[in-house]
């Protein structure tokens, strides 16, 4: 270990494990690309959202909860496109680390397993973002870096809690956190080998 | 002709023809199917917006302009939700005109053509919805139709404006303006045969 990083002092429950040091020297080494993957996260998020919308045209009162949170992903990517504008850089393509197709095979075929399993996933994404953006926020050395993961991190913990609520319109309580389980224990199985690049999900 | 209709003093003169009488005809008997119709507009809208921003994630100043604007659309569509919910309605999955996919068949495939074509057709559906919500907004009876599709129409002419600008990053305006010009014909031609179901854009 070679810095004694800080850690928040709370987490979202569910994830199966915390994130590495490795992972983590790794994201404050690489600033801008950390910056400019973060970006390409937020508009996937959006993505999702959106997407999952597509899917589920009628299902009751689903558009009014993902719609806002697609808003609310682009306000973010658009805070990091003017940071990163600031700081002379711009958005460019960034090789995807494997977190989010991996984590796409594990969504069952079959309704409404699919559904579940799609928001669970969501859900824990939005889990894994805010962990390490509080441990950006937390670590990261230039203040306009810390200012902005400060903004960010709060509505990604607020997301993973509607994703939640949501697998829970049509699962129990306890079959929603059962199914989280298993899909935590894949997620941190994922990211327990560090990505060769710096990424959010590496 | 069953009424005298009312059409808007000014239209987007991109556009090659007008909308048929029949068109309005059946979209004002159908209020409610042609709500939850454009609230899939709406939301397609946005989709597209982000989808170009996915599919061109290096191009200089896009994502600055795309991104405001799927999130307008999404605040559109949230607002579609509230008047469907208050009239005591909701989404449901509607089966599309066939419209959008003919359209999408006259992108070309190589760069930096299948560009333009994409920005030139995501504006002349912008340009196509404002003028299709002016005559809703004129020729709609019930007064909360009459001011939702006011306060949307506007900005849908001013995306088609963004749109075509884009174009104009890559190629000059003749160029810009003769190629709109081929596909609005298309978009006329396509749109010449009235659909049998009551669609924005049937
Ligand atoms: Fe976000
Ligand atoms: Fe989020
Ligand atoms: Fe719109
Ligand atoms: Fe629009």
């Amino acid at each position: 270990m070679l810095v004694d990083f800080k850690r928040p002092s709370s987490n979202i429950k569910y994830l199966s494990s915390l994130s590495s040091e490795s992972w983590l020297e790794q994201a404050l080494s690489n600033p801008i690309e950390i910056l400019i993957d973060h970006a390409h996260c937020e508009r996937k998020a959006a993505g999702v959202a959106i997407q999952l919308m597509f899917r589920y045209p009628s299902e009751p009162d689903l558009a009014e909860v993902l719609s806002p949170i697609a808003r609310e992903e682009l306000e973010h990517f658009e805070k990091i496109l003017v940071l990163l504008k600031d700081l002379g850089h711009s958005l460019k393509a960034l090789k995807p680390p494997p977190y989010g197709a991996e984590l796409a095979k594990c969504v069952r075929k079959e309704e409404p397993y699919r559904m579940l399993d799609s928001f669970l996933i969501a859900g824990l994404i939005e889990a894994r973002s805010h962990e390490r953006l509080s441990l950006l926020a937390l670590n990261s050395e230039h203040k306009s870096f810390k200012l902005l993961y400060v903004s960010l991190l709060e509505s990604e913990a607020r997301h993973f809690g509607i994703y939640w609520k949501l697998a829970q319109t049509k699962f129990s309580k306890n079959e929603t956190n059962k199914r989280l389980e298993e899909l935590s224990n894949i997620e941190s199985e994922i990211l327990s080998q560090t990505f060769a690049l710096p990424r959010i999900h590496s």
